[in-house]
């Protein structure tokens, strides 16, 4: 059977047509131009498709059996739609799956990006070797989660699990973008962290240099790459990002106990040295030794290929995972 | 099918045989006496387990088909040993399973006594009409959690999940007994205010005057009582207890959004006015509108039944929602 993955990303889409094993047969990927009237954008986004299941179906690929979207939260799943994703401009309610299901005529499953990408991490990725379970943070200009438990997508009571980004790791703490206090997300986020550093960034460290000498300018990935040369800012800035994260992930051992706890984005970027051998360390001295002992932090596996696996997990979720409707 | 249940407490033992509705149709509960030799102490309860089988099959009960053992943890679920619960003296590295399925020759469930909880109240409980999930907080000497999700029991990687009295909610925090910072359990847990209460109770106050006047005496029974008839140190007490476990139950809807929180013991004791009114508009604040508005924290439903259910619920959890283990 093939599976149709699609990843509307806040600047990208992506596509791929694969089979059960989830590598990507046929891809394509392209800049989103949204027009402001999502009719018309997904309009376009299933001419792309056809086009791309024409070239798998000439290609000898069998018959189109099932599709995947990861989009951008936040998703009403009662409701089928995607509510108004902040970096969609004109997408508000929209049913992605009943859209696609009614061009397609095969079941169309949605799921906002973290949860897609947990599921991608774990069929394919850094956790394609586990059992039990998975927690996904996504590390990028927020903080999204997604949380495998006992083998399946864990969504809560409706579809509002996963909110790691807004644990609060300090009390009361600073206001995040979201309106609460002291989220996790508010300290480590990208977009968090970004305006930080544009405000408390001295003009003698490398992190400005590296930014071309304009504080409006810079990024954590100047941060990043300014530790790694042994700024004494950045990496003073880079210890406390990892003491705020380390909360936040002590806390999800000791309530989740997870097999693997994969970091994306920001994480990856920084690597083992400056990011995950401090981490686990940060995160053991907030355990019981027999915990940190067993504690396996570490980087998502999928880099590039994210988008393309992300919609094609989540059309294999269902399949292998969905919760016996019996069972209760 | 005959089930029994048995609940090993720290000072209590409670035996019931059941059907798959839950229902004991004959239990026995007696104070725990041990002897320093947990191979005494189990022949004591196998003896008590068989007299307990033979009343229930002469009223008519079907052979008896599993037994299910709640138990103080922890435990070392993949070497089946209960290890050493610091409140069974002489009690280590106890196969407590495999001695049990040796006297009576039918499988033998056994779980540490939060997920025991989490399960009764999940099967016979506050949870029954649930389909998802629920998070149960025992709030007693210490503070243990059990979670349900997806309909099923999450023990975590190695057994270890459900430690939510020992998250952090106070950075650094106040030293818990555990050894660790910031703990849940040493703001909120039965001994950690009981300590507290001792230190700080003011000499007018009518908590000092419920403990006959002697602040060894004091117990968090004693300030509930207090606070119920507006003593101002009691009620301030209150609120200061409330907001400390508010930061824990508002991390858990972020990262899991149960179906139901279910408080256990103290909670259950303070009640709808001092406790669960005034818990809910607290953790609604560290949360978004719509988290809240779906928010749903209840006392525990079993009260006295608890120890007889526990076990009950043990030994059916397997039954109707193990794993698929051909699911992966």
């Amino acid at each position: 059977m093939s599976l149709l993955g699609i990843d509307v990303g806040g600047t990208k889409l992506a596509m791929a047509v694969g089979g059960r094993d989830g590598a990507p047969t046929h891809r394509m990927r392209r800049a989103i131009a949204l027009t402001g009237d999502w009719r018309r954008d997904l309009e376009v986004l299933t001419d792309d498709a056809r086009r791309l299941l024409e070239e798998a179906t000439k290609a000898g690929a069998s018959p189109l059996e099932r599709i995947g979207v990861s989009v951008p939260g936040p998703l009403d799943r009662e409701a089928g739609l995607l509510l108004n994703p902040p970096n969609l401009p004109g997408w508000s309610e929209v049913p992605v799956g009943s859209v696609l299901e009614a061009a397609f005529g095969v079941e169309t499953r949605v799921e906002n990006d973290a949860n897609a990408a947990a599921l991608a991490e774990w069929h394919f990725g850094a956790g394609r070797l586990q059992r039990d379970s998975l927690v996904y943070l996504t590390m990028s200009t927020g903080v999204g989660g997604g949380l495998i438990l006992g083998g399946r997508l864990h969504r809560g009571a409706h579809g509002g699990a996963g909110e790691l980004g807004h644990a609060a790791v300090e009390l009361p703490g600073i206001v995040c973008a979201c309106g609460l206090q002291g989220c996790l997300e508010a300290y480590v986020g990208g977009n968090a962290w970004r305006d930080r550093l544009r405000r408390v960034t001295p003009d003698e460290s490398d992190v400005l240099a590296r930014a071309g000498g304009a504080k409006e300018s810079i990024r954590p990935e100047h941060l990043v790459e300014a530790a790694r040369t042994g700024d004494a800012f950045a990496l003073r800035e880079m210890s406390r990002w990892l003491d705020y994260l380390s909360r936040g992930l002590a806390t999800l051992v000791m309530t989740l106990e997870p097999e693997v706890i994969v970091l994306g984005t920001i994480a990856v970027a920084a690597g083992e040295e400056l990011c995950f051998a401090p981490l686990r360390e940060r995160v053991a001295a907030r355990l019981w030794p027999h915990q940190a002992a067993r504690l396996s932090i570490v980087p998502a596996a999928l880099g590039e290929d994210l988008p393309y696996r992300a919609g094609l997990a989540v059309a294999l979720e269902g399949e292998a995972s969905e919760p016996d409707a019996g069972a209760r």
